[in-house]
């Protein structure tokens, strides 16, 4: 089945906000083996958005659209599609219930332009929107298939992950389903994995191979249709086994979470706790961890000392250490030692770690942009260090130190 | 003049990047005053490509490719313009130089394909690529005009920014240029600033003010075609004042800035450093500030006491405040202000400011999720606490806390 996802919204036109919908329906599509040719966006103008449709209905079988479902005058890709279509618009009584409901409790009056996001196209599979107000629509006729999904990304994903894919599983039908695991890589870069991987990618048929990068973390998919998941399990074990042989001890998780979150996990199963003392990445390793939900039992704190007064008054680090003729300052690989040791009493926790260097713009006690010390003292053992030499914009520098160190702390924990 | 961005690459249908050219070309072309009606992506196919040409030319009078360029046989967006026009592809002599010189500066065999990427649709104008190999290309043909820019961002936008505005104002020729101020807001939602200046936006021709949200921040653009700068600001400064006699004390900056820069700016002119301490928001804040450069002579650092301990430890609240029967407990006003205090002596800083509260997804010390307490300490001067109570997600609520203490933090320093 060949799609197209069509954004309506002249905020995007007017690069206001970006589409990140169309990525993430395109990885949802493709992962129900879909192929999406075309991506689409289009203004607030119904004569617009109509020869949108046109063109597409030329070029796709299932057309996706996201935004315009909400209850200004502005908001029109009910209306126009229907228009298109030759049929009526009709009150969708669940969701007109919800929106009064939603008025009522909140003792607020209804601005009648509210009804709006309850209509549903006449003949129309209403989809539930569990985080909103405006309904989405699913249908089909002559052959093309229509799916209406509302513009924020917080309402737009539920709705495409329940009774979107639901409908979409439908339409599939006799079509073989398509399986995937994601496997997560931390501490080898792109272009590194997939040297190590090249003649399996290029050999790649069934399944197929697919490897992308984000800043810090590399990720794999391996697709394949198969009758039955325990078909699938079978194909996707042998190829994942393949990739472990190479490049295992990268793998660190076979969904798709961010590397802070396996550590986190692993510190939980471990029954073990950590603390953080940072300085050049300014409290972006806190902020990561604390980002996992339920990350409080693991991680019990640290602190973000920027200054050399800071390493001093919280972690009692000596000035003579940080300043002055013949000092090690604190860029150096004694500092960062004793910033871990240090949190990692302070704390009482049984891991502390800890980034000190240059990010940069400019260089700091005389050491170049990207030079990173990262340390992590385990109570009762040797604390590490590790020096970085990092490239990249200052936000760069700061992402990979951590997500390094993240990697480093993950390896560590598990010995 | 109506534009159609067109994006070309797979990857991009496969949601494996997101379309974030897309948005930035968006917003350089409006401020050109160039409409994008349509945002186009198509995979690395010359048969796709081709038709997308083919439906833009219909529906715009500039067609702005972005990808393709590169030196794979997958870089096709020269090859598939150039037959559709029905022009040759040679050889840019300076593209080529540049590439050769680079390899053999590296001492590298240089790999044949990689002459791809200095070729050049016949009779259009290179665009010169400032930080990578492939030549752009700008010609026009039967009133279409035509620009060809490579994917990856850091290439594209220096090359936009540089020659290829040159080349469109040239084309834009006589028409009048467009001039806009940016305003931006904290501490005021985007629909409550909506609707304080509803009959402005409304009445809106000339100037137009344009407002759109970010998470925390709200900004609004103000654009007129003017004949000189000097014309545009007249006209700019009259709408500017109508809009600060309403919402005036919202305004902290007319330049496109994050709050947490403004604040730093207002620190160094006014002399004072800054220490935070955080629980709920998990050195969110401290990330923040610490990511805009040369902020070290601002803030000193903080502390992210996530636990009772930490906040015992790190900055001597005593247990007795945080838990036990009776206890005001870790999220209470008290606490807030204890931890803005102590991190302010500790610092020796001039302001200590604090965030403690849920930020969910569980409700924590019988206290409901999104109950946020955010204090200031001022040298000097009494501790005021602000109580909030916040709606969203985890991050939302983690990101609002944030940038409500930062608004209130830049309301107090300048008193």
């Amino acid at each position: 089945m060949k799609a197209e996802i069509i954004a309506v919204g002249t905020e995007l036109l007017l690069g206001q906000i970006v589409n990140t919908n169309a990525q993430y329906l395109s990885q949802e599509l493709a992962a129900l083996g879909i192929d999406v040719y075309f991506q689409t966006v289009v203004g607030d103008n119904p004569e617009r958005i109509r020869k949108a449709i046109v063109t597409a209905r030329e070029r796709a079988d299932l057309l996706v659209f996201t935004g315009g479902l909400g209850p200004t005058l502005d908001d029109l890709t009910k209306d126009v599609l229907a228009a298109y279509l030759n049929r009526g618009l009709s009150l969708h009584k669940p969701s007109m219930d919800k929106i009064e409901e939603l008025f009522s409790s909140r003792g607020v009056h209804m601005v009648e332009s509210n009804r709006r996001q309850a209509l549903s196209i006449d003949g129309s599979v209403p989809l539930h929107n569990a985080a909103g107000l405006a309904v989405g629509n699913a249908l089909t006729e002559d052959g093309t298939h229509y799916m209406l999904l509302p513009g924020p990304p917080r309402e737009m994903k539920p709705m495409i992950d329940g009774p979107g894919k639901e409908w979409l599983r439908t339409l599939l039908g006799h079509e073989q389903p398509l399986y995937s695991r994601l496997l997560k890589f931390a501490g080898i870069g792109e272009s590194n994995l997939e040297a190590k991987l090249l003649d399996l990618i290029e050999a790649q048929v069934d399944p197929t191979i697919a490897p992308y990068a984000k800043e810090g973390e590399v990720a794999i998919r391996v697709s394949t249709k198969a009758a039955t998941q325990a078909e699938a399990d079978g194909k996707i074990d042998a190829t994942v086994e393949q990739i472990i042989e190479r490049i295992g001890e990268h793998l660190y998780a076979q969904e798709d979470i961010p590397l802070e979150e396996a550590v986190i996990q692993l510190l939980r199963t471990s029954r073990r706790k950590l603390a953080s003392a940072e300085s050049c990445s300014g409290g972006l390793l806190a902020e990561l961890i604390t980002s996992v939900p339920g990350s409080s039992g693991e991680y019990t704190g640290g602190v973000v000392t920027y200054t050399n007064e800071m390493k001093h008054a919280l972690l009692g680090i000596p000035l003579a250490q940080l300043e002055g003729e013949g000092a090690p300052g604190a860029i150096s690989e004694s500092t960062a030692a004793l910033m871990a040791e240090r949190v990692q009493k302070l704390a009482n926790s049984d891991f502390g770690v800890s980034i000190t260097g240059v990010a940069g713009p400019a260089e700091s006690e005389g050491k170049p942009v990207g030079l990173v010390y990262i340390a992590i003292s385990e109570r009762g053992k040797e604390t590490v260090v590790y020096p970085l030499q990092l490239s990249g914009s200052r936000t760069i520098i700061r992402v990979r130190a951590v997500k390094t160190l993240l990697y480093r702390l993950w390896l560590a924990i598990q010995n």
